[in-house]
């Protein structure tokens, strides 16, 4: 009996570049299949970070070629086109996996919004660069006209950076569960979905910010009542004591045992914890959920249950 | 009893940059909702003529900023990249316009391929000019290194033509399908659609070509099995004649009529004539269709039959 399967992609799912994203798709696409044969509904959410990087540095290049015509592109605006970027390579990619395999399903991409809170602390500090590095000029112009928060970064020139608030909700997640629903293969919530915060009346407003994958994945998950969420990533599993002479590789969690993991400092920030926060969130969101944490080719085998770290209630 | 209709929406429901588009999209989110409101289900399709313009010069300005880490940016691409650009501000506005209305429904946008012939004539003989005029040298490199087809326009420079090959099919016509019938709204088609071809097995290549939105609207239309097709313009209604002084408005024309004014040129080549043929194509392609053209004020009076050109049989 097949589960319903979230999947987030890590950033070397897709790679950096147009010619790595081709390659790196096909790779993608053959874990992605390998669930699909075996009878499972699965849904691919996915990071942006260079793409979005790619896109921002562009559209910030043509308003400094034209800048009578062209003004610069909010940030929500490129996670908007680089959902079309990525899904384009990634949709097809498991498009054709999935034909020379015999198997029929339509794979499509759905823009997606997602609603942060504009009272979200995290917009009070924010920490997460993007974009290009800049001279103390720039970044101090970007400062006084447009309000930009920036910081130095370690010698290498100053950067942008934006908060990464909390995914609340899914805008379109009515289109999804009805494309899943319909026995669709769905990639949404590309780079954490585009982030939106509610104004007045019904209107969105697209926000300053980046939404971290895992944790729009893992609002995915539970919105589509999932069965499973696999957060991929460049390890098999979650370690503790990682990179020390006792480091031990983890199998099977409680959501308990993570976070005391997680509070006595064993997961990296911005890299592992985040992960291990959003598969807790997940198993504890609802009876017989499973968060699995492993590389993207262990996929199978870790739904399976033979290898990767689980985290379950 | 409400139809199925698709909208195929002009330039001017989109304007040309960000903030142009976010003003048009909340005008063109009225016209469409009216039609909604009327108990319609609707699919909208549209141009990106200027937004795939600036998405192909800011990857150009890219490239020449960092020519070492990007490569040139394939066209087919950039479309994607506009179907998020626009999808987003379009989706949005509707779906603002709709909940104002106290009317609930999902608005989304699906990432959309439309598969051209590789052995179509239009390959043989680029007509449509993209992105930005060129100086010579500009242009002879591009043609040298790229193998691009440039023209010169009329004294202000050089620029690349492409290709605009009939669309033959809608690869995630599924997934369009599947999201109508559930009651959803859909943006989808944009651009005319990412231009493929197939290639050996089942493998999609991106063509360096656009596609007619109208055309592409009419496929989309006919696939959908659509009562009506809107096709949105800039004028109230197709006249013969025009800007003469025997011009004469039509109301209401078989395909064999329209065919007929077609041929003795009374509709403007890359204007009124493909916005005729492809009206023409949908109205023959079965019983009980109509095509509708007219300015986009006047989509829900056309649908009542109280102004526009219809073509029917």
């Amino acid at each position: 009996m097949g589960k319903r399967i979230v999947i987030a992609l890590g950033g070397n799912a897709l790679g950096s570049t147009l010619p790595e994203q081709m390659i790196a798709v096909k790779k993608t696409a053959k874990a992605i299949a390998d669930l699909i044969e075996d009878g499972n509904d699965v849904v691919i959410a996915h990071g942006n970070g260079p793409q979005v990087g790619m896109l921002q540095k562009a559209m910030a290049e043509l308003t400094r070629a034209e800048p009578d015509k062209y003004i610069p592109c909010p940030l929500s605006v490129c996670v908007a086109m680089s959902q079309g970027y990525i899904g384009y390579d990634l949709q097809n990619a498991l498009r054709e996996e999935l034909l020379d395999r015999g198997i029929h399903k339509g794979v499509s991409t759905v823009l997606t919004q997602v609603e942060v809170d504009p009272k979200d602390p995290a917009f009070d500090h924010p920490t997460k660069p993007i974009g290009a590095f800049m001279t103390k000029e720039e970044a101090d112009r970007l400062v006084a006209e447009r309000g930009y928060d920036v910081v130095e970064d370690a010698g290498r020139g100053y950067r942008r950076v934006v908060a990464s608030p909390m995914p609340q909700s899914i805008v379109e997640i009515e289109s999804i569960r009805d494309m899943v629903d319909a026995g669709l293969v769905v990639v949404a919530c590309g780079g954490g979905g585009i982030p939106v915060f509610r104004t007045e009346g019904h209107h969105l407003k697209g926000a300053a910010a980046v939404i971290d994958k895992d944790f729009a994945s893992c609002v995915l998950a539970e919105s589509l009542d999932a069965d499973a969420l696999i957060i991929l990533t460049a390890v098999e599993k979650v370690a503790v004591h990682y990179g020390k002479p006792d480091q031990q590789w983890l199998d099977d969690l409680t959501p308990e045992a993570a976070e005391q993991y997680a509070a006595a400092g064993e997961f990296a920030p911005g890299s592992m914890l985040p992960k291990v926060q959003a598969a807790v969130r997940f198993a504890r969101s609802a009876p017989g959920r499973t968060a699995l944490i492993t590389l993207l080719e262990k996929a199978r085998d870790g739904i399976a249950g033979r290898t990767g770290t689980r985290i379950h209630s």
